[in-house]
């Protein structure tokens, strides 16, 4: 490369700010050049991240988030700001001439009215939208290279949609009764000071939230649709894991004829055989999310019950970088014509 | 009480036979006499679990176990050995009079055929199979009352037949298309020495295990055809979750009409008006497994989702103790002639 | 008991007030009448902690702290607010003739300066200061017994104060260059929503705190001077461990000359020979948090090092049990004239 | 680099296996193409370690140990078995040109009899112990680069060793009364199935265990003898946290004289100016095993408590990582003249 990306990064406290700032460290082509805070602008990164002490990054200096900033100083930024706030940022930064990459969900639903239903706000740039390419790159990836603005998946749609895409698209399962049962990892939740996410609140325990409108609901059932050709309604759930990272979910689908489980794992070999992230497993493995902590990869077991005619598919990610930081500097690898891998964790800590 | 009760436990050193000597600390009408293991005959209780150090019953030594002598020590005898193994002892112990509360799935299952396709065993006590009372108290409590022999319920099966009784009973879901997603904490997988439950292969992760064919099936199957008055075949998984204790089954279910939340509640409550130890939550609420930690509670959680006309019930409970032990020893108060609840602890430790 | 005591508690809503609550649910002698809170006045018990759902105690509405209703209502008071608060509540309840149990630090240290200099207020009670009694039942239960105001160790003195006690007074280890190493489990951070505390901050990581001036550090010294019948100052040093509950001192000691271990454990056996809530380990065991958890015992290890003539003690306890509420109810109990353990529980959970 | 370095693994089951095996997924420069297991031979790696599926580590076939295998294809080969088992492999292998880097015990106590009396095994490679250099490269750099043998460090050593290093050559501390109270995550109890290591057994408590021998001791009186240029005997105290991986090691030192926390800081600063992978943490700060999770940073924080005139110092580093597999990439980088460096994570995955 003879050039480094310079990149900004809005909303560098929170976990997917902390996991992006992670995955820089080891990237040799992107360089983060501005981390934005307001309230911990003016310190320096390792103050606030000790992990980081004694390395370059460390040393950068929190500002406070200026778009006009931002926008001399950065080839791409990536928001990790809560919706609604995202939007107005990324169409400043977009008149700018700057690349962005959204983690937040403004840009994920195409139709603005399901957006306003579901996250309760007006989206005041709705002329983004239709440019808005959805960042998963198993399904997008030529009009992700070609973008100025990228939708990052929310986590749990990353783990269902992946899930999901070989059997809707091979129209082998009934698009009725799909069934999302899922669990995530508390990082998830966020690093707000809340009650709910102490850690004796949490740990050794387990709980459903949300249920039965969580909002990455009609993100999945967008997505899921389009594959199908038809329009989906899911039954989505969500559960909370007493783990820092890691997304299992099992999904309910019935086939639509009898199907071996050879054939099944056929189809889904063949659809993801040239995309690496994506690991479908041998016939009898089941996932686990350790195996894929700290990673990008998607991994998927297949089980079919002929008792009950069901596919059942469970796909494990990691919340915070498949499900968001890594697979934001995917996006951005892809839209700054790098390598999609370059700089990304290919093996998880194990223990 | 004027007389105490004399109790026996075959089979000490699991989890199971680690709870009932817990709980028993505290039990004024039943004193455990006799408490075996082949490998650890000869200790004191206390080495083994040194909790119980200078505690009455932490002296008291453990012994091979000899049904000749449990019989003539005991008034009743806890088996929590593994299947296959309790059916012999229970058959000597009964014969000789002593009043048997069995936790292995050794007579759980009313057909022969079944218990031995699903255990790859030879049931060589199935004349006992139709005296057997299946120890769920909420269901079959008179018949325990009078019972010699009580097949104490599996983990998972509690909580599945728990959440579903009232639905099933009343008419109100489809018998067909029900799924149970259950996650247990590790304690349900055994005190054996496996790799796969070292600490380190555990904490911090969480999978699937056991699809399609988790042995406790049939269990479940058998009772909730019963209470649907038809033969339901379910799709039940099962997860490993990175706690200690606890089980959450969340239980998809289709509504048979509209029908809405408040009559689905005012239904759950009724069914369970006079059974105190399971407890529908107001609407609105979901269970946690830390609620019930320890006790013998059965929480009860109910969603109605209008967009999938489907009925979502999470049911909680204590694998060990309403699971397990807890739910065993509410059965031996009941057939030695106590009140359910002696000796059976309320409040969970929170956090 | 011909009669219930009545009991308030002022500040339920911490871990403390938590763990308070559950151990009134199996009390027969003694029963809340009163919990308050500004923040959750005016909700039932059970909304706040779903775990008493259905139980009489979760009926309890939470009210406003007022002092002259609860001197009307109540025998005794738990007094669970932090420091500061706490005094003013306890003189004022004293005057109305109600007995106090703080277990806040406001009334432990004998010595104004002391106390004003290491926790940075005024103390504008101090007329009580010698009238109250340190509430450790092992050393003042006499006093205890005939008190109007009884101040609730905290925590680690509980634990250091117990395991130094016998060598101290029996004069066999040095009293300069003590060292405690202890590590607590989260809860004895608080309830408090604070970053610190949030469970992925926490979890699967561990780390040193407040060195090298922690506030139990006087009350440490105060209580093993006066055992030692000289003045002494420790090196105390404290640790977070992810675990809900429990604390582990080791605490480092010369030996003021040989001594065997059968002989320093024969001291510490006939130091606690009749004070059953302390279990001085048989010789070669190490005491674990998991087998005190929820209950009011302290558990202590002995390690006696040839090569370095060291005494190294370790000791175990609930931090909010022994370390806080447990302990407060052994206080409350014995300032009302029941049995110290009635309402105790003996046993912990395990797993 | 011209040419990839070929290595060798022997006992790739193990957690230190496993983490080499996570570490040789991201070396450019050198190439694991022997792993080896007698019970796991002809299994591919990724059959074991599925978080290596459909990567090209994944598809090494695992082999029997045969040192005449290993010496025709590796150029430098890992020993990870336990002590006693290396020393035989080790002795072939060396004979037959291979470099070898040894994570047992067998080569890191120069003294034939101390290993002996504290391993309890004959050392039958006597001759090779003067030949061996101790892989601390903060401490012999340039033994290391010309070493043949190198005796990987243990996790403990490795924590205390550079904590006192400043210290002690630079003459501050006294040398007697060293106290070193170390906590370590449960992958140092190895990856055995032991009752002891069970989640179960290990979760949500806390335990010090193997007091007062610990076979580490040797190992840092020979080191930290050597470093003040006297002998010294330490009290050295391990626990075993619930976490899984991490080392905290608190350290009691006394000061020779009164020194400020300025000038001992500034004294651990130059001692470590050059040596990147120690970092003397900021004043007031105190290191957190998660900071250098996966990576070979061992962190320091210092504390000087004028109360009692001691030096609190507190390191942690990842038992597993720089604690063994990722200090023995270190030094097999630094014997096949590759950069320190060379694949080397120096990013914690937080949270």
């Amino acid at each position: 490369m003879s050039q480094i990306i310079k990149a900004g990064l809005v909303g560098v406290t929170g976990y997917t700010g902390m996991e992006l700032a992670r995955l820089m460290v080891h990237h040799s082509s992107m360089e983060l050049v501005r981390v934005t805070s307001r309230a911990e602008a003016g310190k320096k990164l390792a103050d606030i991240y000790p992990f980081l002490n004694q390395l370059p990054l460390g040393n950068l200096v929190i500002t406070q988030p200026d778009p006009a900033d931002l926008a001399e100083e950065c080839d791409v930024v990536f928001l990790a700001v809560p919706h609604k706030t995202a939007m107005g940022i990324a169409a400043v930064l977009l008149d700018k001439g700057v690349k962005v990459v959204d983690l937040s969900a403004d840009f994920r639903i195409n139709d603005k009215a399901t957006y306003e239903e579901w996250y309760d706000v007006k989206h005041t740039e709705a002329g983004l939208l239709s440019e808005a390419v959805y960042g998963l790159p198993e399904l997008y990836l030529d009009q992700i290279m070609g973008a100025r603005l990228v939708a990052n998946p929310g986590c749990y749609p990353t783990s269902a949609i992946l899930a999901l895409a070989p059997a809707l698209s091979g129209k082998f399962i009934e698009t009725e009764d799909i069934v999302i049962d899922a669990k995530s990892g508390t990082s998830g939740a966020g690093r707000g000071k809340n009650l709910g996410t102490l850690f004796c609140e949490v740990h050794d325990s387990f709980r459903a939230y949300g249920l039965p409108r969580h909002r990455h609901t009609p993100e999945i059932e967008q997505e899921i649709s389009k594959l199908a050709g038809t329009d989906i309604i899911v039954s989505f759930n969500t559960h909370l894991l007493p783990i820092d990272r890691g997304i299992l979910s099992t999904i309910y689908t019935k086939l639509t004829g009898e199907m071996s489980l050879d054939a099944v794992h056929q189809a889904y070999t063949d659809f993801y055989s040239d995309k690496p992230f994506v690991r479908v497993l041998p016939k009898g493995q089941l996932p686990e999310t350790r195996f894929v902590k700290g990673t990008v990869f998607c991994d998927i077991g297949l089980v079919v019950d002929p008792r009950t005619n069901r596919l059942v598919i469970i796909s494990t990610i990691d919340n915070l970088c498949r499900g968001a930081s890594g697979q934001a500097l995917m996006n951005a690898n892809l839209i700054c014509g790098l390598d999609v891998d370059e700089g990304i964790p290919m093996a998880p800590m194990m223990p």
